[in-house]
């Protein structure tokens, strides 16, 4: 399912993601200026919401489960990650964030200062699959 | 399944709803200075759009059908309706507008003059459901 929702479609103001995370694998810790919905369509896993946007960095972020059907919103500037702790299931979900483009900063760790966080623009969430160098053929 | 992305919620720049239509059942014919994106999640039915905004009203709709997985978006101040045409299975989807609360300006056909829809604010799109007085019991 494409989402006909993205800056491509001509949208300006919202733009609505389909994201899939294997077993095991999640996000970086990471926040942005926006509004981000999340519902949930399948699997299960863990957010991690630092929401003392007023210290000088993150801190122990609060730990929520998450898993089908549950959704939940990110509040604008709130440092996050969401991994898949499902060791057989897909996580699936629909993100809607406002403000597009996204512009995600990326902590190294929860106590990393947010003024050294790292702006990584654009940011394609799925880079390890778009920027694999094509496989050569050994002849 | 609540979605936990109104401005009760405290978002301000996007809302997330769940939407049912019964079979049968259908929006007004409407507008909204608002981006709009659906994701069906299972149902179909007929999105009605008149995209020729440059006109002093709608005019006659393109037609198109609508399924369980299709996506589509509403772009600002197009006037639109969508029709449950199912006889017997719900219409169900996630929409989500940007700048809300939505404001939504009615039309009794497509040849009314954009001027002359009337605004209704708030809108309660199951308001059928929901202003229905009291049912008294008979004594």
């Amino acid at each position: 399912m494409t989402i006909a929702g993205l800056l491509l479609h001509g949208m300006k103001e919202v733009e609505v993601w389909l994201q899939t995370f294997a077993p095991g694998s999640h996000t970086p810790i990471h926040r942005h200026s926006c509004e981000e919905v999340f519902v949930v369509l399948k699997g299960s896993g863990t957010l991690y919401l630092a929401s003392n946007s007023h210290s000088k960095y993150p801190g122990n972020p609060q730990e929520f489960p998450i898993f089908s059907n549950s959704t939940f919103h990110v509040p604008v500037n709130d440092a996050h990650q969401i991994w898949n702790t499902n060791k057989e299931e897909d996580l699936q979900f629909l993100v809607i964030v406002s403000r597009p483009p996204v512009k995600v900063f990326i902590y190294d760790d929860w106590h990393m200062p947010h003024t050294a966080a790292k702006l990584k623009f654009p940011y394609y969430w799925d880079e390890e699959c778009y920027l694999m160098p094509p496989t050569k053929d050994k002849l």
